[in-house]
């Protein structure tokens, strides 16, 4: 083997898939999400509210340590810092509302050289309970339009809950 | 001071309010439990739930990490495990249900040899935000009673959201 071809093998030793993946968004499944810091949650149950199209359920918020750091000292997040978004299908058991099925998990990821044009932070969705299948093709459209009103909060809508 | 003074004055020391604490409940206020992992939610938002009038709201369970492993495997809480349930107001807002004001914090510490009684449980309310007015007088009537429909579950009622 020549000096030459070895970064093309390097190259096809990956996977076109997993190439793929990685055109569509860097942002990777927050492993171990479900024993971060738990920041709030809440229960969009009528139509009455203007997200209950897209985010009806009862939804859970989650900070990894960057995250949680820079949510209780209040401020701009570090690099670094993860927020996840764990939606469940709510469905009301005897006048309570409990959590059923896992519809989506949201991931905002910091990172300010490389998601410079979405507030420094990538935005993605994993369907259901998959680590794979992934929802958002295009963040500005599908999340930034809207985080973008919360811009004097570092784009995050949340806030913790002490 | 001769020898047998120093334990009448050990006594002394102590003030009377932590001795009538301890006399009244040896669980303590769970500490940092905000950063333990979130077991799962519920709303109870209506009458017709069978624990409105005593859990109507929103509310959260954690558990320390001893109580996350046996949530986890299943089974039965080692000693040292700590259960909490954090119980909010439930404010209807325009479709949603998020959290309002701390309405109370239950918790329940495992120990088999102190709390024998009671199914290995200590048992403990804090009312609101408070860490020192304690709810619980008659742990057996306030709390066993009702858990003890739960043994096969080492009677605990929740159960962990993977």
């Amino acid at each position: 083997m020549t000096a030459r071809l070895a970064p093309l093998l390097l190259a096809l030793s990956l996977a076109p898939s997993a190439l793929a993946e990685e055109a569509k968004s860097a942002v990777p499944y927050p492993a171990g999400y479900r024993q971060w810091a738990h920041v709030k949650s809440m229960v969009i149950y009528s139509e009455k509210h203007p997200l209950f199209a897209s985010f009806g359920g009862l939804h859970h918020i989650y900070a990894n340590p960057e995250a949680l750091r820079a949510y209780v000292k209040g401020g701009s997040f570090p690099d670094g810092s993860v927020i996840v978004f764990d939606l469940l299908e709510a469905k009301d058991e005897n006048g309570a509302w409990v959590g059923g099925e896992r519809k989506l998990l949201g991931v905002m990821t910091k990172n300010r050289t490389r998601w410079k044009a979405t507030g420094g932070w990538g935005f993605e969705g994993f369907k259901g309970d998959s680590r794979t299948e992934r929802l958002v093709s295009d963040a500005n459209a599908q999340c930034f339009g809207c985080h973008q009103q919360q811009k004097d909060n570092d784009f995050v809508f949340s806030g913790y809950r002490p």
